[in-house]
């Protein structure tokens, strides 16, 4: 049967039951039914939805939801709706809610797709899929119930861990190694060659470097769709436990990151530049290459970092500079007509033509 | 038979034919055979080309075309060839005789290859072809005439409207809704997971959030290769009816974009962003989240739009400023030298060091 | 047998060989036998590694490698390690090295896989190899030796030069030139439309010009994971011989490239735009359409170019400029706090208010 709009964002759980999930104050009707999970101005009168960021606190006014999550502070806040759930954090408390209807969906069972690829000496963990289409080469190694997507391609030798999910069309060419529960969406590939080419000063042609390292993901790694992440010339790019990589980013090779950072679309990282842990690059950001970025470094968007940034760091611009100072230029850069007409008026009271 | 170069741009009508065709005014013979369609510097004596860009006038006056499509202000130009169309919009006229070569191309019957992989519950409209090794789902529904290319991935409870052309190795994943005229280059991801998480503010971890919801693009939207459009948290990503979509683009979730809309390569869309009809986001351009930008707004090269956009603005520069404020900035900027040196000569005429 | 990491890195030659093969001057034992090739920090004392940047002087003189390839330079440094190779390019010597690698390493033998889809109507040439669910369209021609990867597109009309390599992915859409020895990198799409409309401007209308012509690849082009180069609207978008495109590139139609250019990641080219050979665009660099770019030319990265460029120069900034006008601006830009202050002062000292 066709799964529809209801059946996907499905709650069926009391008001009562969603406080205690998402361990909020509820200020309302306990045995309140919840049917569906939906936006502030979508949701409907048996909906939960929620106050995340206050830029939409009139949508939540205006909102028609059954039941929202909200901050702490709208305690006091005139009534938004019959049935409140005050929590610290309305985005996370959403989101666990997200993760009730998630697990309450159907899904389907594992299978080998008798029109896939797999290699007599590939090894496939219990409960592992493989959708039609989809290769998986010799030596290959799938840990127990990860889900190989339709055409998927797995290269020769590749390891990938436990619970993945790799969705379809995504690449992975050989050697290369995939932690536990890391999910790929479409279209990433990892192992790419990275870009290494020698360029013969006599003749100018670029002579390729053959790249025969690999590329390493850790655990809880998300790369999201079009993501490139080339393979290392020798040894390893590699990305850092709990690392989540936006659609189109670019990482090239023999890159090393640490744990938890945020890379988010269009962003790319340059060769063998290492980065800490939780490190963020905001969208089309970039970092050239051999660069040291320390943990926690911030990197806004359209920025491009050339030199070696400490922890904790902001940096804004191109090229990027610490962000207190950048925004300093900017509001400055701002004032240029100003400051011309002002050295104007100076060289006209010192006698000058002004110009 | 193998399909030569002139099979693939014969054209084959009269200069007569050609005129009535666009609608404009020969001047020259209106029995002359046009065979072929060529650009201004390929052409050759029974060609037909077009000046619609001054900036190619002496590419024009060069050209051996035997018949050239040109502008209304060129009738009292010395004669560039034998035979003119006059026309107000001299591209767009060129790109009729265009569709009119498309149109007399052989084109291949409508047939589903029985290489591909199509759930006994998908529902395929009159006429519809799939290629080899392409995926349709339980529960899809493929509209008449719609082409689904070798290698797609179409995935369960997906509507795909009518007269669709999805290029090879597109993806599209579960329950997006794809109207009618359509057309994704290859390598499109539709459907992604958004990118969201939220952040365990003690341990640093990035717990992922479901992204429940989808994409609906509108009819006569064309999405250009390897671009991704993410699905919504929940409810929609919506991109407008034709809204044309350049390659290596990026639509984060929840954005909404109105009517003929144009995004040029390497231009991205942070999650939530609205966008009225007709916004222009120029290459590698970009928009922050949760933006609104109006109707006709105008996003130059690169820049990186932070602030909420009125309807009709231009802006340039990151962070992009309305056009003429960023202009004169720039034009400022380059007069940095200028300046200093003035203030450096009237420090020294009050007696300073000039430093 | 599964490929181990030592076999993948296998050298197996001694000392006394490798220098001869480089052409370089060894101090130490010509007799040295080197197992496998490593990066400096993890090298072993059985491993040959190389000091390319200066960058890593000190990771060389920490490297337990029993074999390093240095500059000439070298030749009186402290001995670094006990069997030192002297070459003009450490970085080309190791790439030898590594050609030599693999080389060694073992090749699958050509074949045709079963699961492919070959058209009746498609030329292969000797040797060449087809791997599962690929797709070779009619009339299409496959040069000797080349290997097409696992659910590759090549479509109608393609022809593909000898001895090529396209990775897992790749679509090549009809009518497409490939010369010899072109690698394409998993994702690449070649030959998608052109992002070609016509306006109404009465309605706002967006209508598609049909974009009939080819893309062109020079012989040993390299185009890596993911880019797009798009098929021009007639005639030929053309990329030069010997030139080397990374990842996530955007090349729009009727482009047209000379010899041995390098397109770093992200970086993109509007359409019609011609380029010399030896142009560089560096990490997310963008070319404006129409334009000229002179051979030699380097556009910085994140640098955005808006006008012809001349031969040899070197363009930084968005709006580009020559790059040592740009570098002076931005040294400027970082002083005008200084600036702010000093007119100031002037304003004081002239009896103002300073404001």
């Amino acid at each position: 049967m066709n799964e529809t709009l209801d059946d996907r964002l499905a709650v069926n759980k009391t008001a009562g039951e969603l406080a205690a999930l998402v361990g909020g104050k509820l200020l309302g009707d306990p045995a309140f039914p919840v049917r569906r999970v939906a936006g502030l101005s979508e949701a409907g009168p048996e909906d939960i939805s929620f106050l995340g960021n206050s830029k939409y606190a009139q949508a939540a006014a205006r909102s028609k939801a059954g039941c929202l999550l909200l901050p702490l502070s709208a305690a006091e806040a005139p009534a938004l709706c019959r049935n409140r759930i005050l929590v610290e954090d309305p985005q996370f408390a959403f989101s666990q809610v997200l993760v009730l209807v998630e697990s309450q969906r159907r899904r389907a069972p594992a299978r080998l797709d008798e029109r896939s690829a797999i290699h007599p000496l590939a090894k496939l963990g219990p409960g592992v899929s493989v959708g039609p289409f989809a290769v998986v080469e010799k030596d290959a190694g799938i840990g127990e119930g990860t889900e190989i997507g339709a055409q998927v391609y797995i290269g020769e030798n590749v390891r990938v861990g436990r619970f993945c999910k790799l969705h379809p069309g995504v690449v992975v060419r050989e050697n290369c190694v995939i932690g536990d529960r890391v999910i790929l969406q479409p279209g990433v590939v990892i192992g790419g060659d990275g870009y290494g080419f020698s360029t013969d000063k006599k003749t100018g042609r670029h002579r390729k470097i053959p790249q025969l390292g690999n590329v390493v993901l850790g655990d809880d790694v998300e790369v999201q769709a079009n993501t490139t992440i080339d393979r290392a010339t020798v040894g390893s790019t590699i990305i850092g436990p709990g690392t989540k990589v936006d659609n189109l980013v670019q990482i090239a090779h023999n890159v090393q990151t640490g744990r938890d950072c945020l890379f988010v679309s269009q962003s790319g990282i340059a060769g063998s530049s290492t980065l800490g842990d939780r490190v963020i690059l905001a969208g089309q950001a970039g970092l050239a290459g051999h660069l040291k970025i320390g943990a926690g470094a911030i990197v806004m968007a359209q920025s491009g970092v050339m030199s070696d940034t400490p922890d904790g760091q902001a940096v804004f611009g191109s090229p990027a500079r610490p962000h207190r100072e950048a925004f300093k230029l900017q509001a400055l850069y701002g004032r240029l007509p100003e400051l011309f007409e002002a050295v104007k008026q100076l060289k006209l009271k010192l006698g000058g033509d002004g110009k």
